[in-house]
């Protein structure tokens, strides 16, 4: 089995299909442990994880404190409020800083994309990219890979369609980028607006008709319309919106029936999602939540520890 | 004994009184932990204890942290601002987001009444309600029981008065409940526009005469006035409130020699207590907030660990 | 040795030459463990460890929870949002009230000068002054003497040279206060309306030209301009600061070739100092940091567990 080499998860797009598909086998390994009455694993001891959220998130910065603390690690979390920041230190300084205090990893979501790349040169900690701008969020697709693998028993070959604000999602970026390298074959989804005009050269189809991106989909992804961006003329009013793009049961029955229904939340329930569909019998959102647990302490582990384990072997 | 078999601690209307006298003796055997100089039993290692606080708290968030921390659980802290509820999502969607990483407790502080009842029925895991709007403050009433029975030797008999803004304080809504069922005596008093009209109701006896409040009790409670509500028409001025309601030496002449003095906290003093009564010989309400941390380690102990070690037996 | 016998680390105006020896010795010791692949020594296990932070901060902050963490502490964070500090709690009774939940220690950076002392009287915790006001920061003023000791070899008889706003800093008084005590020469550096009256009654030499403060300096230490003052009129602007007073390549052919280059953090490129200078070869500015988790693990050390040990031999 290929050994992890890296010291960053940065983004999809650097990574080889081996090296997917050993954090998928790993997080199979760790999501064992999260169903345990003691839920906890010595790998990590005495391991410094800096969890830097610049960007509000409660599912993401959760789920890898949890990561690392059910992995033994001492966990330490850093916001722009209350940092240096707020005196006029760059990013840059204050990395610096923290790599001044020994820390093993780094964990960083950030407004700019490409943050995580820069701040891998200033430090000799693991960094993983917890989302940066509308670049990338590839601890994201990891987990929706490992969902639809484990309700899918693969996912070479799925039929995978993204639906709705295409554009401003880094989930789907990374999602695409992961699902090509894996051989599934994937459908954008959305209104016109919503559609960057060189999407179809990252290999997809690109359809603004939700019956064409759900007749043959075993996996709809229905992405988040983010509120804040209403007002714009660009844009559908929600009802309209949901009208033509939110999912719900009526649009669902062309689907093929064993199609599963993802979301990486936060949901608005009632404009890309009716809550029939988030809480019905395809849905897995909540596993996704669940599995990024284990993909995110696989992912620890294999930046803190794997190389070393298999070296020793 | 009695084993514990609630999932949550959501009220103490929902406690019999078998259930009300456990919690106490475990708190017992809890409070010499916090004595020690390693202050730390490693009860609830591996455990997943969330403290989520939708209001500002110093001494109930931290408090709860104490107990957890010195039990060995993993603590997670969670406030409003930097959660997805920034972002329109729904305490529900929280809640099952949460819960999609399997947590043990869920420890909630929120401005609804209700809301760790309603959080409950979507979760496994053990909820308890740190004050929940106007409602109920469980814990809050089991340790100003703990600190009675201390002091006094019992709760059965006492004569406990509650003097204050008794209209807002899901403090004293508790209280009553609790020294109801266990036998003691309340009394609450008031300015007339701070007691509600259907307080005689909960089995109390009702008086706006600070005097008559004084004279039998054992217990004197004063209660926090929230200065944010000062400014309104139906109130006195703080200046006025304090010559008639706030607890002086003068006004404690009347009472008891034995009667002890207690208050929730945060107190404002020269309001609704003057320095040198929260200062003097009486005062209990420090040792309230040190036997906090007992009570909530019995509480933890009891919702994560108690049946199950009942079952070993 | 000495053995230590203090309860609280206040000031460096506090400490005999002799603790301050004692803790950069101790300090040799614990900056090994922060060097290991597992960082972790169990010191202070089961011991509670508050950081109390009204001021934002990142490296401070952080470094002290690093070294709570690293010797096996259980750490606490409060800041003043979120405390009941909001509800208009006297700082007195919120450590009254921490103070009841049994801390071994609590860490305090407040703008009022005295804070910590004044705290002190009201715990039988120790209190670490992590800064306050305009008045000491000794954990500073220590790390940059074992700095300074690291690459000097000693502290006696060095020639140490402060360039900026000398007027409004707490490291600065903390460094004259500790250098004097252990042998240093220091003069003091910069425009007229950042150097206070009285400062040449702290036994410094004081002078208004960086040449004189340059050229027989072993040791350089910047400044940070507190760009929330500018705009007074008192003082320059930032070009004309940097052109007198910012620290250049240029201004440094002066100086001695081995003299080394110091800064406190967070740093203002362009303004107090060059970005060539503060990462050229001389610069010990990011060594501060790493030797800051270290003293700061000895500071905590031997508060909680010095004097104990010591009365086992």
């Amino acid at each position: 089995m290929t050994a992890w080499t890296k010291k960053d998860l940065l983004g999809i797009k650097d990574l080889s299909v081996e090296e997917l598909e050993l954090i998928l086998t790993t997080a199979d390994s760790f999501k064992e442990v999260s169903a345990r009455d003691i839920k906890l694993v010595p790998a990590l001891r005495g391991k410094t994880v800096i969890n830097f959220f610049y960007e509000p998130s409660t599912r993401t910065k959760m789920s890898f404190e949890v990561a690392a603390k059910r992995l033994s690690a001492a966990t330490y979390g850093l916001s722009k409020s209350g940092s240096s920041l707020q005196k006029g230190e760059t990013l840059i300084d204050t990395i610096l800083n923290l790599e001044a205090m020994g820390p093993d990893l780094i964990i960083l979501r950030h407004s700019a994309p490409g943050a995580p790349h820069l701040i891998s040169k200033y430090t000799q900690a693991g960094v993983v990219n917890a989302g940066d701008g509308a670049h990338e969020h590839p601890t994201q697709a990891l987990l929706d890979a490992y969902t639809m693998r484990e309700k899918k028993g693969k996912i070479k070959g799925l039929n995978v369609s993204l639906i709705g604000d295409v554009a401003h999602s880094r989930v789907v970026r990374s999602n695409i980028f992961l699902l090509n390298k894996m051989g599934a074959n994937v459908t954008v989804c959305g209104p016109a607006t919503y559609l960057p005009k060189d999407i179809a050269g990252l290999g997809v189809k690109v359809t603004t008709k939700v019956d064409e991106a759900i007749e043959d989909a075993d996996v709809i992804m229905m992405l988040r319309i983010q509120l804040e961006r209403q007002g714009r003329k660009s844009l559908p009013s929600l009802r309209e919106y949901f009208d033509f793009f939110g999912m719900t049961e009526k649009k669902l029955e062309r689907s093929k029936p064993d199609a599963i229904i993802m979301h990486p939340g936060p949901m608005n329930r009632g404009v890309e999602i009716d809550s029939s569909v988030a809480e019905g019998p395809r849905s897995v959102i909540l596993e996704q939540v669940t599995n990024g647990v284990a993909v995110r302490m696989a992912i620890l582990y294999l930046l803190l520890g794997g190389t070393r384990n298999e070296d020793t072997n």
